[in-house]
């Protein structure tokens, strides 16, 4: 872990406010102010965008192509690459008080706050600043990025003048607005020795049209090599003194709406920016063009209180689902509200497109979407927001194209989905971390299988899943083998963790394309007609069933654990007494030979398998795989922690899991892998909701039912949290001793608690006691890797 | 295997010649027709220097600097790497007959034949040539690269005027002829998704000095990036008819003597060109300059003739030991003849420089070394050439700085020597296929073995082996482990078989290793004050014993055959049966992770680990593994071919191991790889002479002695072989029933023969009959992939 920066925001159960301006952790508060409805994402950058760490505005799924460079290619190596580029920033309001541009670093600044409301939605923030010549303001500043309309960006920029200098005569200050959009932005030099960085890529944008209005102005976009369309508007509502004026022009790549008004101490120039985006591939200029001018005429008839309101009552209807209280930690409260906000803001209105593991927060990795969004963010979204996940893997579907293209290039049958990308194409430039890691492609059926089970939804099991379970199973059916012995191997491949690669028989990987080949001839045989359109018969389902059956899970007699992969208990386990904590993160400081060889795991993995399989394992078996794991798991990966809360609150270390669930959940308000600058963990962020309702819940929501099982960690005197389930709303409330269920709308249902079923009939809630806990022997990590202590 | 080639070159015992012009197999003959003396290398260009495959010229070690890219980087991964580059151009002679430039793509051509000639060392070319407007000469030129003054390369150019044309009034015809040298010639570009193909580097050379005299000048130059210094020279003798003039100029990048004479029908005009080449990285631009002009000055002093003489005396008594002699196949002893020069050529003047992979015959590999030379080369060198081939090791010894920090980096003790490298850093960009390869460090290790063994050198084992024994010893040592139930395990490394990677206790590594830890025990204790001076104490040779005895070699019970590496023989055999002839090799259309999880393997690594190590094996292991692997290896890699024919011959399938040797013999002169435009393939010519010595002499080199176990296959007559053993000189017959053992000079010695003790006392042959073989059942290769049948 690096060490943490000093707290830079008070602890508040619903915002996240950061009380005075801290430049040191500026990175770090651009991403968290992040506001992003899945569509367009906006850095917390200072209206005056500058100082700042990285400028972003972001569009889902705009990306430019690059080349993937190889010292030694080979074949299959994809040629290109795809990422996510800054587009026009419309964000910019710059403030001139009488020829002095207001900016931090020069005069006195007092008050300097800014606060994140996750109830309303918006980012607040208010400086007082007098300027080098002795003006004073005071500068309130509001921006959405609109929940209702997904197009739509808006800013309410208010100025005050406080005191208008000693040689005031009595007219004020002059204050000049620039409101701008602003193309191909300069950004700022990256380190390119890590490869968990995004690769820089000036000047993309190619200019094809501006326009300015009175008010307003739009710049159209378009990029050199993947040939995507761009667009951006703006319009403005100015309110002030009299005899204000506003102006504009605009040329290749900036537009500028300027605003001149002289303002007396104790007056205010406010300003109200609308800003819409949009873009395509395929649509022509005058067409995005249009789009764009429709979309802000609409949001300026909704108006800014109207937007505010519509923002609210989203958030309000999520919130009443979505919430999780933690009673005893104010911190952690706070944290798992932020999380659960930033993982709306990545997926609510993605619509089909996909979810980046950043979010649209910042460009690292280069904005691609990984396994992220299938195993940590759709095991939120099928819960609280089901329409965004079946968005999500709508998106999946869409590019099954790629991914069949993918697998032929591969020599496989049915579908290899990129273990990296933008689009749909494979943009890993290094294969036994990307294209070997085929576990994605059960991942994508195993979250196809779950939001069938969370929403009860047939329509989207025939109309989306089935052809992503026919694709999937048909790799893995063309990956393994039969061997001499009747066994389903699937040999060389990587799993979840990244220190192993290339190895026999996964285990993680072997049950997930199990349950892939399971579930897949199960829905083909509840839908034959349709299965039989994608060419599947009775002899390929009955070849899915009997690899599935005779699929190899290896397992270690003498350890009585499961080998990681196969052969891996084998091997030296990682000298982790003479590893110092600077080394952290591993891949940083040690070649990869050196990690694939050695007991060392990166990230969860046979641990994220009982996490979903289970049915796989005995509670034994459990318990000494999460003993053995936990002792040689270093957590350099932010998607270890939340599955290791997981299994450590179903095998019993309740205050264990309650430490890893802090990690998670704090991992970028706290900066914990020091990179929070480079964008949200947004599968941490969703992986605490899993914490809490997988580990302390022991939610398990299969195609059969749902049960529970919960506990609470000694730390807390409560855990609640609510989830949609079959067209149900549902709360528990989890106190030391008991569980209160609610269900607070929907049909009567049936759940299993610790095993025993119970019936929601109505709205009264039903508590029931928790059985105690048996003791269990604690578990260690490995030398100086234990999660901080908490409480 | 590609489709041949027509055969270009006539079947005769001594020279390879061309009797006609075949453009389409320029690029091969370019190639086959190189001559260098392991410093100096100068491909079989055109003297007019057009029309060309690939211009080269090359010094060994002589390189650029380059980056080396990545899509992705991680920890370890080189930087940069080297490319050995195409330096001045001195071989370059234009002729002009009457204003018209002597072209072969204009005008008639008669006559064009080129000779290599392995006894005199030589290229001649003669040719008779009409220019388009009538004017008729006969072009001779001889071109040497001497292998008794290391910095001389000479020419020797004829034309004599065999028709003035139809207009002529008796002056004859005017002849101009342009020697030159020419720095930063452009190159062709090349094909980038070949990752076996080299890197294109273009004006590298930055010019430095340029002086002109009256019939020769001088060019230094110095390249960019790696900052070496090269200096080429060259000095002309003109002997023609009266009132010729000769005249030099020289610019930046070139240099130029021109000669002009009036030559009658029937008088010749001949020039004697000596070039000289030195470089270096430290010495000043005067000294290097110098450098260079003493050398051509000491050349012109022996002049031509004898510049000839010394190289035929050279040879002569190089072919006097090293002479392969095969019966019953002309075109196999021709081959095999070629084999053996190409192999003097490479490292017959190399001198403490490495050998490459390529010799110095073209930029294939980018000029690099690999294991190639230990393992192929030096056991040729060891026998015919000792001395090159102690430089070559102690070249090894020099680069050890560069394989400590690369073992440090790694986070290793010892050395780890560069898997591909021109002057010791690790230049492999994929590492899977590079760093992983460690079993380069054994080999090194068994090359000093071997050198030590075949010349007695006990000042080399101290001054060379010592040094390089503890470094390698001590790679090994921390780099594999005891596990608990004690065995000596090393994980996660590549073997010689690059179609799998990264896998767990490869028998050739385990074994090579093995051999390394004894070995350099032994050596320490024979020499423990030397030893005690690289910090060797008796506890770390007991560690090194330890690990040897308790090596863990994996055996698969159920086969009964050795695993490649283990869990091998559990892995999917390839799809031999559905694989395309036009798919090989299989690394261009198949990706790496499905070769890595399939058995198919690419070259000998198991087999070759038999010929290396037989006292590990038991005779029916051997044909058993033998058989097993024939029947999934590829021969995708030249390196392979000539081991299969050795341990063919030791399993008794002696007819299969003769044709292994032809395919071994004939990979250039046949085209058989499709790639020998980019260079011969030195270690496919060095194994050649593996396969006739170790296959069908059956011969072992060990510290305890040598012996002999031969057979001959039954198309051929008659296998006669040579080679030096400390000290003495032997010759070796083998007819079908009996073997002829003759000292040609040295002390008397004993060997053993088929297990029987011989001795030789003196010059008189000694004729021992060879025992029956045992009948022995068939192998099969893969589909497709058997040797082309031979007789």
């Amino acid at each position: 872990m690096k060490p943490e920066h000093l707290p830079t925001f008070t602890v508040e159960p619903w915002v996240v406010r950061e009380p005075r301006l801290d430049l040191d952790a500026m990175g770090q508060t651009e991403s968290v102010f992040a506001l992003s409805n899945g569509h367009i994402g906006l850095r917390g950058n200072l209206d005056e965008g500058e100082p700042h760490v990285l400028p972003g505005t972001y569009l889902n799924s705009f990306y430019e192509v690059r080349p993937l460079p190889y010292a030694e290619g080979g074949y299959g190596f994809p040629e290109s690459g795809q990422s996510i580029i800054n587009v026009t920033n419309g964000k910019l309001i710059r403030l001139l008080v009488d020829d002095e541009p207001f900016d931090l670093r020069y005069g006195t600044l007092g008050r300097h706050e800014r606060v994140l409301d996750m109830r309303s939605g918006t980012l607040q923030r208010d400086v007082e600043w007098e300027s080098p010549a002795g003006r004073a303001v005071k500068v309130r500043s509001t921006r959405m990025v609109s929940l209702t309309q997904r197009a739509i960006a808006a800013i309410c920029y208010e100025v005050e003048v406080v005191h208008a200098g000693d040689d005031d005569n009595g007219d004020g200050a002059l204050l000049v607005l620039q409101s701008e959009l602003v193309a191909n932005e300069q950004l700022p030099g990256r380190n390119p020795d890590d490869p968990r960085l995004e690769t820089a890529l000036d000047n993309v944008l190619e200019p094809e049209q501006s326009r300015a209005g009175d008010s307003g102005a739009t710049l159209v976009h378009r990029t050199r090599q993947s040939g995507l369309r761009c667009a951006a508007a703006m319009e403005h509502e100015v309110f002030g003194p009299d005899g204000f004026e506003v102006s504009t022009d605009a040329n290749e790549d900036l537009a500028r709406t300027t605003i001149i008004a002289r303002v007396k101490p104790g007056e205010t120039l406010k300003v109200i920016k609308y800003l819409a985006y949009g873009w395509s591939s395929r649509r022509s200029l005058p067409a995005v063009y249009d789009q764009v001018r429709a979309a802000i005429a609409a949001a300026r008839y909704t108006g800014w209180d109207g937007l505010v309101a519509q923002q609210q009552e989203y958030l309000d209807d999520f919130w009443a689902t979505a919430d999780v209280e933690i009673d005893g930690d104010a911190e952690l409260q706070q944290a798992v509200r932020l999380a659960t906000f930033h993982v709306l803001q990545a997926g609510a209105r993605a619509e089909r497109r996909c979810i980046p593991a950043k979010g649209l927060t910042a460009d690292g990795y280069d904005g691609h979407t990984f396994w992220d969004t299938e195993t940590f963010c759709l095991q939120v979204l099928s819960f609280l927001a089901p329409d965004a996940a079946a968005d999500a893997l709508a998106w999946r579907k869409s590019i099954l194209p790629n991914a069949f293209a993918r697998a032929e290039t591969l020599g496989l049958k049915g579908a290899a989905f990129p273990w990296r990308t933008i689009r749909g194409d494979e943009c890993s430039g290094y294969w036994p971390a990307g294209t070997a890691a085929f576990h994605i492609n059960a991942d994508i059926a195993d979250a196809v299988k779950r939001h069938v089970a969370a929403t009860g939804d047939t329509d989207f099991e025939l109309e989306v899943g089935l052809e992503l379970l026919v694709a999937t199973a048909r790799l893995w059916r063309s990956l393994g083998n039969h061997d001499s012995a009747g066994n389903f191997r699937i040999d060389g491949v990587t799993g979840p963790d990244e220190y192993s690669a290339i190895a026999d028989n996964n285990v993680y990987t072997n049950l997930m394309a199990q349950q892939n080949l399971r579930y897949a001839a199960e829905v083909a045989a509840k839908h034959p007609r349709a299965a039989g359109r994608l060419g599947v018969d009775s002899e390929e389902v009955a070849s899915w069933r009997d690899a599935a059956t005779a699929m190899l899970i290896p397992y270690d007699e003498r350890l009585r654990v499961h080998p990681q992969s196969e052969g891996f208990t084998d091997h030296q386990r990682w000298d982790f007494e003479h590893t110092p904590a600077e080394n952290y993160p591993l891949l940083l400081n040690y070649p990869y030979f050196e990690l694939y060889r050695t007991q060392v795991v990166k990230q969860a993995d046979l641990v994220l398998a009982m996490q979903i399989r289970p049915d796989a394992f005995t509670d034994d078996q459990m318990r000494r795989n999460f003993a053995y794991y936990e002792g040689i798991t270093v957590r350099d990966s932010s998607l270890s922690a939340c599955t290791q809360s997981v299994m450590a609150a179903r095998t019993g270390h309740l205050d264990l899991a309650y430490q890893y669930l802090a990690e998670a959940a704090l991992v970028d308000m706290h900066d914990l892998a020091g990179n929070t600058d480079h964008g949200m963990h947004i599968a941490s962020m969703a992986g605490t909701w899993a914490a809490v309702t997988l580990g302390f819940g022991g939610m398990r929501c299969e195609l059969d039912g749902l049960s529970f099982a919960p506990g609470l960690p000694s730390s807390l005197s409560r855990i609640a949290f609510g989830l949609k389930w079959q067209g149900r709303r549902i709360r528990v409330s989890i106190t030391p001793d008991e569980v209160e269920y609610q269900l607070l709308d929907g049909a009567p249902m049936r759940f299993r608690h610790h095993g025993e079923p119970i019936a929601l009939d109505d709205e009264q809630p039903v508590t029931v006691a928790i059985p105690p806990q048996e003791w269990v022997e604690p578990v260690e990590q490995p030398y100086g890797r234990a999660p901080r202590s908490r409480g």
